[in-house]
């Protein structure tokens, strides 16, 4: 199977080209897409490329023309496929829950709509539109998954508002203390990496048919609290949850207290998407795939 | 007051024109927005250029380019506005009800999600997003308005799948035969040009604090039967109705059936927006303000 995956530099992209043993990883700018990157016979495209949260906050043109014109792009590589006589790929887009807002009160159904409060949320859902319509066309053959919050994320803390929901079971591993911002009933929607990766996989073989015109999923993650994702810490590793130090930050908790607390997924479950492991397993996963390189790459060994 | 009216030379445009006696209106390609049409000091920018439906789905990327190109183009100059001191203008852009498709059988709420059935309605979507973050960022101060289906437009019978629509009351006035392609009992989200303008100058004006971050509105227009707009025609000239044919047309019906045939609109009319009004008050409004310079402008005198 011919596939491309846009973005594979990423900690996502990578895992997929490791499990589907694929290459065709694209670096520079996704708007300004070599016709290399997606060449006649590709089956699959994994589109992974895309400016955060964070970033596309700061600087609306990057975010507009990673998100948006980067998309554009992969709709144009894919018509030109189709042009030449080649069958419409499977697009695979990661998509975001921060397409949404409506906060800790919100538990969304598959008829929600996005209402994003951010540029990369407003980014992700226009791609979303997008893409659906490039399907209808028959230039591609797209799904996109709107991804929870992924944790445990290796590496290290970083300044996406979301850094913290991984820093309070990672740096605890690791023997290093870690800040909570906001308190210990704020509900999160989150998925495993391996379950993310497992979606995506899913989604490229999937059977398309059923989806009809509306080409998005909200995914079968965890409706958790904080403090429940530092009780599986606590039972994975006894004492490791002293390290967690209670810091409130309401910059912090303003954006992140805007995402919905969950969803019911009911669609991406019938189409096939595994529920996302409990959180004891998904901690047991982090430490037994990621822990220790996660130790080497930092310097702690 | 400052106004700018993008899309001035059409049908809505020269009407909004008319009625605030205001000039500032643009040809040319959108995308590639000059300076100055929106000039230092624009309070309030009607964004209504666009390509619509049929154009659209012949012409992938022309669409692209006047319908979300053209949408960037204007947040971009507002931005520069914001940028050199300005205050943000009210921007009012008319999207569509063609965003939205469920059909015959969808009476649709205010929280309904679009799920559009082409690329119009797409790029109408994905639009109505990148303004409402626009806003969100401060650069403008939106308002978009999904316009229902507008009858009875001026003019000659054209191409869009809609057409008919108004030809079913405009031909018969002039004494003209109409064909429709869809049956009687047909249900259509329809509004007249002056509730329209309306409309298009309420949004102008109203307080936008209380709409949060969801910019965009279903307007009050009218559900209604074919037969009742043939109905409509009857009462106001006796014998008119005479001169429809009935000539199916799966064609046509395929694509207009695609469409809600309904809105609550409740959030519209809690904020100002007056219901349209009724049937044959509409066709009346028709030949009292448009019949004689249709009649002109079509050599009938």
């Amino acid at each position: 199977m011919k596939v491309a995956i846009l973005g594979g530099g990423g900690f996502l992209g990578r895992r997929v080209a490791e499990r589907l043993a694929a290459a065709g990883t694209l670096g520079g700018d996704i708007a300004e897409l070599p016709e290399a990157a997606i060449p006649a016979g590709t089956e699959v495209v994994f589109h992974l490329a895309a400016v955060v949260s964070g970033a596309a906050e700061a600087d609306y043109d990057l975010g507009r023309r990673v998100n948006l014109r980067g998309t554009d792009a992969v709709i144009d590589a894919c018509r030109r496929l189709v042009a030449g006589g080649g069958g419409a790929p499977r697009v695979v887009f990661t998509s975001s829950i921060a397409s949404f807002s409506g906060g800790q009160a919100a538990m969304l159904d598959d008829g929600a709509k996005q209402v994003p409060a951010n540029s990369y949320g407003t980014q992700k859902a226009a791609a979303e539109l997008l893409l659906a319509d490039a399907t209808r066309r028959g230039f591609m053959d797209a799904v996109s998954l709107r991804l929870p919050t992924i944790i445990v994320r290796p590496g290290r803390p970083n300044k996406a508002a979301s850094s913290f929901f991984s820093s309070i079971v990672r740096e605890p591993l690791l023997g290093l203390a870690a800040e909570l911002p906001v308190p210990d009933d704020f509900k999160v929607w989150v998925g495993s990496a391996n379950s993310a990766v497992a979606w995506l996989i899913h989604a490229a073989a999937m059977d398309t048919a059923p989806m009809g015109l509306d080409r998005s999923l909200n995914l079968p993650g965890l409706s958790v609290t904080v403090g429940e994702i530092i009780g599986a810490l606590e039972q994975v590793r006894q004492g490791a949850s002293a390290l967690v130090a209670r810091r409130p930050d309401p910059v912090i908790a303003g954006i992140v207290g805007g995402w919905p607390a969950g969803f019911t997924a009911a669609r991406a479950q019938a189409l096939g998407f595994a529920p996302n492991e409990g959180l004891v397993e998904l901690v047991r996963a982090f430490v037994a795939d990621d822990l220790e390189a996660t130790r080497r790459d930092r310097g702690m060994t």
